[in-house]
């Protein structure tokens, strides 16, 4: 697909690292959209339209208080700026500890990368067990993007058991029971992301999805 | 072993509770010591000997701040105790989240548990890859205990790889990389306890071993 890709207002302070943009179809009639395939979801559930927007364009906030613990949630791109230009956004990264460093780096991704991320985790929601039923445009848009849509098929990337989309509304001590997976943890990118299980990602940990998959096998083997 | 079982001296307020009482053989001579087992580590090692006693005798801190997180760590026995006795100390319940007050009541264990907790992870650290070699006397202490002790045979109670004592001296951001682990995580006593990487403590999550066997199994039977 073609984007129209006109520069959309913006309030952030980090418009100028990347421009928000126009995501509708080269050409497109009306205003421009910056997510226009999140349109219906935003509608009927801003919860979990808010949480795909705010998981494909942000870094994790900082889960450890302390003075040097790193700037809460920021947007990914701006972490693709090296260390003298954080200064002039009041960001230090020689403050920080090395983990948090290498932390918020890994979170890095270009803002159209970002984007596709959204779509593509709007794409997999809308298949998901119970999900609510897109719009045709916002059907057929995203189709256009990543292929057809098959209602009941998504699957946690980590078990492959499916995942329901009323696992949404379920949280324990404010952390959602859904998490946006990695297959390998240090890549942002539509083909890379997906949706699991807290505990199957929790589980995962640090590990690529390879290397989880032979760590089990390799525990099965010891076992039996 | 019969225990000489006399009751030590002891500032806990919790000590009405339960009395510290001396581990040492019945009609043993000289002066009653609580943790006999532990009297050379704390020697060579105070840190290991500390987070043996720590594991086996405490509930775990509040990891999360909020006036409802609950006490912080606290005698295990204590939370024996029904929630009027609680009271008297000055330990609320009624105040606390349903969430953390399972989590208070699961590490729950009486005193004599706790020891033997002590006791037989003290006898795992001795056959780590690189402990140290504990002096006849203890060694003889926990081999009547728990049985003969083999050198370089303590595996992660979760993934059966050999842990290296060594690790004990490796921390992430406080979080150290050898965990008291539990075969099942409701139980605290000798039998049901042991060391494990941290990864895979927390890999296993809230599910017993056999449970997160299956689960893994599981996986590999799907992506196979």
């Amino acid at each position: 697909m073609k984007f129209c890709l006109n520069t959309i207002k913006s309030r952030s302070k980090y418009a100028e690292v990347a421009a928000a943009k126009c995501h509708l179809p080269a050409g497109h009639t009306g205003k421009c959209c910056e997510y226009p395939f999140l349109e219906h979801l935003l509608k009927v559930d801003k919860r979990v339209a808010d949480k795909i927007k705010r998981d494909a364009t942000m870094t994790t906030g900082a889960a450890w208080k302390s003075e040097d613990a790193g700037p809460n949630r920021i947007n990914r791109w701006v972490m693709l700026l090296n260390d003298s230009e954080l200064l002039k956004y009041g960001i230090d990264m020689s403050q920080l500890k090395t983990g948090v460093i290498a932390k918020l780096r890994e979170k890095a991704a270009d803002y159209d990368s970002c984007i596709l991320v959204a779509a593509k985790l709007t794409w997999l929601v809308y298949q998901m067990e119970n999900a609510p039923v897109p719009p045709s445009n916002i059907k057929e848009y995203l189709e256009e993007l990543f292929g057809k849509m098959i209602p009941n098929s998504t699957v946690c990337v980590i078990c492959r058991q499916p995942i329901d989309y009323q696992l949404f509304s379920i949280a324990e001590r404010g952390k959602a029971a859904i998490e946006t997976c990695h297959k390998n943890p240090r890549m942002h990118n539509s083909d890379n992301v997906g949706f699991g299980h807290r505990e199957c990602n929790i589980a995962q940990g640090n590990k690529t999805l390879d290397e989880f998959y032979s760590w089990i096998k390799e525990i099965i083997a010891k076992i039996d």
